[in-house]
């Protein structure tokens, strides 16, 4: 099996797709009147959140955790997140027998650490400060003979990820748009590619929190970007910079990269909780956000929404509903 | 067309059926590993919180008014609720294109009144304390030539909600067992017609709050039973008594009335959202309340779970999810 491919394409989703299928579900997509009569737009949202492990993270983690050697399988995997890909590597690891270690900050939320270790899964911790995550996931790799499973730099995750595209374009046919949220670029990767190959006039967007413009800014300036640590609610948004990998997808398959506030995204997740009845994380809901608050070029009419994720801990999102009760 | 039909069978159900599906949703069927872990079976959650008007009530409103006359029509439609039965008439008449006057104690919550005006209904207020609701609705009805929408003692009320079970059974093939949650018990008998029509071994189950078990009660006694104002988180519960014609289906069909306590829901509530990502009102969180607290027999294997609303304001939702954080 080949598990190291060069590059990304609608053949690798397909084949992706059934390599995972088993494994993942198959979520359903979501319409309502009122949001579309909010938005002004027939929108369909296809709900990663969901999805095992509550994001789409899961598609990405499985394909490639499945794609390895028998050899590497026995080894086991190891990871660096304190997010969605940690709880999606332990879970696909789980599935398919195989050790998984997460390395997480020590500052990492105690309810993330103990969703992951939930999932079986070896939890150790780096200093934010002190260690350079990379470096420290690739020694434990080293030293224990395990394979890293990346969070969005390649080919194989974002094969991945982009699964759940091609569902959305079987379940409602053709679409003007595609909009996705935007941390490293492997959702919006994968799900573009998927996106083209169904039919390639569909016009592909990106979303971003503006506090967290790096792909936005790398989008506009035609290279990689990096920026300060980035403040936003949505923390699965707060990466420097877009990866290596994903940019040069996203360059040729976005027509535009477009940004919403944290208030706006705290106000998409109130609608989708309150009349969709959608849990719906910060970044999960900044793609909705970019529809509900009119980012999108006029002509756009009906459009395909990726809802990525739900994972909010209670006191998160009970301060989140409060605020304007 | 035939709008007083004497009785419920399947035929009713299947009939009602045709007539809805352009306005209401094709709900989800959703599953989760982790549920069926901590339950110890396999559940198959009907998702009647994604309805429309967020309430399976949405079903039955629109095969009553839908079956009216064309004279009837013209008059318009009264009903009285402070709950999801009073949205989904307002929406169920809108969508008709005729005139809804919906009856509301003078205490009802501001957000139901602001949401069953949102519908474009008309509000008009009885005092709970001085008023007979029933004797005031018909008032109403008789001065203004309006149809009434009872809430759950009509054939068509029930062959409405019963739809919802057809689609479970299509989407996922046989069950054990089917359970949902039991206030005036539309949606029971509905239901449960609808599964015994599929496969009449099927078991089927009702749920009621241990504080508002009139249903309980009278099925144990085999008459109905009157109980003082019960006291619970599930407000689509506190219904003194089963109604005159759904409760002879209820003695036919249910093998059982289950109780469960309201922090037994609030925690079902709180898995579903955290875990399934899914916002569920108390009320339609008792069936899986009742299979996740062990509730069924143990040789019950298959069970389809209706998820009956998701109608949960801001601040109530706050509270509850504050309990345990």
């Amino acid at each position: 099996m080949n598990h190291s491919p060069k590059m990304l394409s609608s053949d690798l989703i397909h084949e992706a797709r059934a390599r995972i299928s088993p494994f993942v579900h198959r979520t359903p997509v979501v319409t309502s009147r009122s949001f579309d009569e909010a938005a002004g737009r027939q929108v369909f949202f296809k709900c990663e959140n969901l999805q095992r492990a509550g994001a789409f993270k899961m598609r990405g983690a499985t394909n490639k955790i499945r794609s390895l050697s028998n050899e590497e399988l026995r080894g086991g995997v190891v990871a660096f997140s304190s997010g969605n890909h940690a709880q999606a590597v332990a879970l696909a690891a789980r599935d398919a027998g195989t050790r998984a270690v997460i390395a997480m900050p020590t500052d990492a939320p105690r309810a993330k650490v103990a969703a992951t270790r939930g999932y079986v899964a070896e939890v150790v911790f780096y200093d934010r400060q002190r260690d350079d995550r990379a470096a420290f996931a690739r020694e434990i790799a080293d030293r224990e003979g395990l394979t890293m499973v990346p969070p969005y730099d390649d080919y194989l995750i974002m094969a991945g990820q982009g699964t759940c595209a091609l569902e959305l374009f079987e379940d409602v046919g053709d679409l003007d748009a595609l909009v996705t949220p935007c941390g490293g670029g492997g959702l919006f990767a994968g799900a573009s590619t998927a996106a083209k190959g169904t039919n390639p006039q569909v016009r592909c967007f990106a979303v971003e929190a503006e506090t967290a413009d790096d792909t936005r800014q790398s989008f506009v300036k035609g290279e990689r970007v990096c920026i300060p640590p980035p403040p936003t609610v949505a923390d699965g948004m707060r990466n420097q910079s877009p990866g290596a990998l994903t940019f040069p997808v996203l360059q040729q398959n976005a027509e535009d990269v477009l940004l919403v506030s944290d208030v706006e995204i705290v106000e998409a997740m109130k609608f989708l909780l309150f009349r969709l009845k959608l849990l719906v994380e910060p970044t999960g809901a900044a793609a909705a956000a970019a529809v509900l608050f009119n980012k999108l070029p006029p002509d756009v009419e009906r459009v395909g929404v990726i809802i990525s994720g739900g994972n909010v801990d209670p006191s998160t999102l009970a301060q989140l509903i409060s605020q304007e009760v």
